[in-house]
């Protein structure tokens, strides 16, 4: 069966994955000489730095998803596909998905990152992870839902573990979802949850390296080990998590730590699709590319984003899984495309580093803007919440965001505290120890 | 196994139920002198009027829930406990939940109702239903992916079946849902399915009876009727579906309509608990009542809005379930009680019916306010607005959800186009005919 696609005398160009890298591709590439095909399992980009708002009831996931085909706008040249993609085979100039097969003359691969549980099953059975808009909602449903059952339990031993929340890995998305736990621990569960003793709601942060935030300067990571610090998280650096079975953690050290709410933010991996050799295959599960992005050995496949390793002087392990390098990457690759179109040489790929920046809750901020510019507090916060409004997709989302966060800031609230259906069952044990 | 509740002095009256009706009760018994104890299945009120526009993408789950713990607001003598309630004990004055028993003083049942597929098993196992958030956001799934679907089957039959959509049941939900469908056909999906020729969508409404909108004027389901066939929706009357196995309706006459697709809009029943005897259940699976709201037999158990069936000179087959009864049924019930525990004697209840409204889509509605008054067009449209947002609960919400309707008015957009995840997959069948 074939992907049905109308016929164009133009070139087709594929473009798997409609996150940072694979949205910027596309922008490119509409209205251009091009057929522009765009797949993805679903219908919307996510903007993922702000998952951990979704999953802490600051805003309502519609507000940092976007409709794929708005974004394509109804260009000529553009199609939009919700399947998803099985495997490709290069020998055919071809993909195989879900719903058929689709022949390409470029190919760009821009399937992200998933989350990487290094093998260990239970606690990829058992621990919530935020890589998706529905992984989010489950995670805010379970959130609450814990709290809830607090009330419903008379077991002590029951209620002290679901007390515990633990995070493990100390990157961008574990401080700042630490973060925003603890602001919910301040100011909106005691006034949900009157009859609760919110003192004894602990958040753990776990990491197995020496610092937080690794990718950035120790300026960052003291400071943002000291503010997790100041809002009462428990940060323990050089532990991880050996094994999780939804009711206790056994950790790196032979420590037992139960909990209920065990998110796993501790790595990712490239999500591949079948079809290409183990020796494309680099650390991380990632398509080794070259300096135009084009998977080694193949003139007409690129892969860019967090599934692609390219190296770099400055990058030897490859540039880092970023949203600016995706984008920066998406833009490189549809306009080197254009030129292989019309004959020219294509331009190697530069990353420009415009700096990190993680929020870790209300004021405080870290950022490095190069290797000797580091921002802290106030001022890293406002340029945190700047940043990410810039690149947040769709003028609409942006309105939304910037309404709720001054909402948010003024009232302390946090609008979105709803169970839209009860999580995983199966999980929230709580009436037996 | 007993439900957790802090001990008082004050007699206890336990709400069964966050809806309108539960809602009003609460409100006038919070900070009084007993303690209030609020249970229901779900964490929020969900604002039942406007479940349509969440299933068509034109605002956020979120803007039309409000959180019960908020609502209760901290107030020293309510407990609220998400739980499930499986049985009423009245010989032990007593509630049997999922989560334990709980004694009470006086009782308010105030369920709500429930879809009435008259046990035509298939139709509810195959069609969707519009009671609460999740199967609203559910429906939008299903709405989104089969246009998705249509872009993956070369398949006529199957593409022919896709675009028919079935609403049965004219009453408000059918005729709103059908009218927001339509304005999806003539400005969103065109835009975002340029490849689709959408003349072929149909959006049939049918309804077993002589008019639409039963229970309001001749003028309201003339006018309703006109605007829709303006639309572009087939409404058929005196039809009604027999039988649906998720690809096919067999309809009342006979005739066979190929559909993925149909909304069972045509028929509400009380969602009632156990533990009554069957002689004090009425016809629609109701509680009867007296004036005061007492269910039959009973001093301290009480029930209001659509689990109860009371009758009233005006309305021989009891009040009708509406909104504003169950509203004004808690509060009088919430008075009542207060009443009884100072030792007065309660008042009955008596009805005061403000009039009707239904909106067709953009400016376009209609109203009764009383026997002999109506409107129609944009007088009605506007109205219906300021009631809506008026009733709405929550300053946030009404906040969102009038941004949202500017927005959707003046751009035509309907921003919340997203699949969050598949809708049950068994279901879109689309390969084969």
């Amino acid at each position: 069966m074939a992907l049905d696609i109308p016929v164009s005398k133009l070139p087709r160009v594929i473009v798997i994955g409609g996150g940072f890298g694979g949205l910027n591709a596309a922008k490119a590439l509409k209205g251009k000489n091009v057929q522009l095909v765009l797949l993805d399992k679903n219908n919307h980009h996510t903007f993922q730095p702000l998952l951990y708002q979704v999953a802490t009831s600051g805003l309502e996931a519609g507000s940092i998803a976007y409709p794929l085909r708005k974004f394509l706008g109804g260009a000529k040249n553009a199609h939009f596909r919700m399947t998803e993609v099985e495997e490709i085979i290069p020998s055919r100039n071809e993909v195989k998905t879900n719903d058929g097969y689709i022949k390409y003359d470029y190919l760009v691969i821009s399937t992200g990152a998933s989350t990487n549980f290094f093998n260990m099953k239970d606690v990829e059975e058992n621990a919530s992870e935020l890589k998706s808009v529905s992984q989010a909602i489950d995670m805010r449903h379970m959130f609450l839902q814990v709290f809830e059952k607090m009330l419903l339990t008379d077991n002590e031993v029951v209620r002290a573990r679901l007390m515990n929340f633990v995070i493990a890995g100390g990157g961008p998305t574990g401080v700042e979802l630490a973060g925003a736990l603890s602001e919910l621990r301040r100011r909106v569960l005691p006034d949900d949850y009157p009859e609760l003793d919110l003192k004894k709601m602990r958040i753990i942060l776990l990491d197995q390296g020496t610092k937080l935030l690794a990718s950035m300067s120790e300026y960052a990571s003291d400071h943002a080990l000291k503010y997790l610090e100041q809002f009462g998280v428990e940060v323990r650096l050089g532990v991880g998590v050996k094994s999780y079975d939804g009711r206790q953690a056994v950790l790196s050290n032979g420590e037992i730590l139960p909990t209920e709410t065990l998110v796993w933010a501790a790595g990712v991996k490239g999500e591949l699709v079948d079809g290409f050799d183990s020796s494309l295959i680099a650390k991380g599960n990632r398509l080794k590319v070259d300096a135009y992005n084009r998977v080694d050995g193949f003139s007409n496949i690129f892969a860019i984003g967090d599934v692609a390793m390219q190296e770099d002087e400055r990058y030897k392990n490859g540039l880092p899984g970023l949203a600016p390098v995706a984008i920066q990457q998406g833009s490189h690759v549809a306009k080197n495309i254009m030129k292989l179109v019309e004959g020219k040489s294509p331009e190697p790929f530069k990353y420009w580093d415009k700096g990190s920046l993680a929020t870790i809750g209300r004021l405080k901020a870290v950022g490095d803007l190069s290797k000797t510019m580091h921002l802290g507090g106030m001022i890293a916060w406002i340029a945190w919440l700047v940043v990410h409004l810039f690149y947040l997709i769709g003028f609409r989302n942006k309105v939304m965001v910037f309404s709720d966060w001054i909402w948010n800031y003024i009232t302390f609230d946090r609008r979105v505290r709803l169970i839209v259906r009860p999580y995983r069952k199966e999980k929230i044990k709580g009436d037996s120890a």
